[in-house]
C-alpha cells in the first residue's frame, strides 16, 4: 500500500559529483553537485544555477571537470557542498586537495578523487523550466586502483558514494544485484 | 597515477528509473531510462529522444510517472530497457505487473516499485545538445516498507537499485557512510 509523501526530489540514488572548475584569476573552485546527469553519449547536463561560482566560472573557463567523490573523502567531498566559494576565498586550500590543470581542457583536476570527466562547455541551457550547463566529455580519467584487470572502471573498487536526499546520507555501494541485458533476457523470449 | 579512458558516460551511480506513461489508446508504457535526474525542488528533467514510444506519449497524455526499480524486481526493470514500447505491443502485459491509474495525473503507477514520482509535463527542451522533457513533481507515493518510524523514505529499506555504464550492472546500496553537513561541518568551522 502506497503513502502520499507530497513533493520531493525522490531520485535515488543520486551521484556526488565534484565540479571542478579556474575562475577569471586561474583559482581553482569545486563544488558539490547532485543535481547532474549523462544527456547523450558523450554529454553532461547540470542543473546549476547563476548564483554559484562555479556558474561564474563556467562563463570564464569555458570547461569543467566532474569527480567522482569515494568514500576515502567524504568530509571534503560535503564541505565542497556547504562551503561557497563566493563568501570562503580559501574553500579549496583548507581542504588540503592537490589541483592539477588537466592535460585535455581548460579546467583543474582534484587528484584525490578516483575519476573524473574532463568537459568542455557546449552550452548554457535557459528554458522556462530548466537552468544549467551541458558539457561534452572529452576524456575520463581514472585511478588504476578503480579498474579490474581488463581496464574497465569496476564499480567495486572506485568506492563512488551515493547521495539520498530523504536522509540527506551519503552511501557506499552494495553487492551487483544483475547485470543489465541479462536480468530481463527470460522476458524477450516472446518478442 | 589517473589513466587516460577516452569518452565514456562515466557518472556513477545513475538511477533505474520506470517512466510510466498511457499511450493515445490509454495503454501502459514503461521504459527503463538512467539519463534523468532531478532539475529543481519539484522538477526532473529526463532526456529521451523522439524514437522511443514514451515520447509519443508524452505528447499526448502529458504526464508521466517515475518510479524506482528495486532489487525485487530487477528482472523486470531491465526488460523494460531492452524491450521497446514500439515494436512490443504487449511490453507491459507480459512482465506480469499491475498498473492502476494515479489520482494526481493522467499516468500510470506500477504498483510492483516502491516508490514513484507522479509527474505533469512541463516542457519538452529541445536545444542544441539536449532533448528531453521536464516534469513538475507533484506527488510522491512509497509503500510504507521503505518508510522509517518518522514517515521519512529510509534508502536502507528502499531497495532501490543502482547502475553503472563501466560494466552495466545493477547494484544495491551500501552501508551509510556518513551525514551531509555533517562530514564536512570540520573544515567550516574558519568560515
Amino acid at each position: 500500500m502506497k503513502k502520499d509523501l507530497g513533493v520531493m526530489t525522490a531520485v535515488f540514488p543520486m551521484p556526488v559529483l565534484m565540479i571542478g572548475t579556474y575562475d577569471e584569476n586561474g583559482k581553482v573552485d569545486v563544488m558539490n553537485a547532485a543535481w547532474g546527469q549523462i544527456c547523450d553519449e558523450d554529454k553532461i547536463f547540470l542543473s546549476i544555477d547563476e548564483g554559484h561560482k562555479t556558474y561564474a566560472n563556467f562563463k570564464v573557463s569555458k570547461a569543467f571537470t566532474v569527480a567522482l567523490a569515494d568514500k576515502a573523502h567524504v568530509a571534503v567531498a560535503d564541505y565542497f557542498g556547504i562551503a561557497s566559494g563566493n563568501r570562503t576565498a580559501d574553500k579549496f586550500e583548507r581542504t588540503g586537495c592537490r589541483a592539477v590543470k588537466s592535460d585535455k581542457v581548460n579546467a583543474p583536476i582534484i587528484e584525490e578523487f578516483p575519476l573524473v570527466m574532463e568537459c568542455e562547455l557546449l552550452e548554457f541551457v535557459k528554458t522556462d523550466h530548466v537552468s544549467g550547463v551541458v558539457g561534452k566529455i572529452v576524456n575520463v580519467k581514472a585511478e588504476e586502483s578503480a579498474l579490474d584487470e581488463s581496464g574497465k572502471v569496476d564499480p567495486k573498487k572506485l568506492n563512488a558514494l551515493c547521495f539520498d536526499t530523504f536522509q540527506h546520507g551519503y552511501y557506499a555501494i552494495g553487492e551487483q544485484v544483475a547485470k543489465a541485458w541479462n536480468a530481463g533476457a527470460g522476458l524477450m523470449k516472446k518478442e
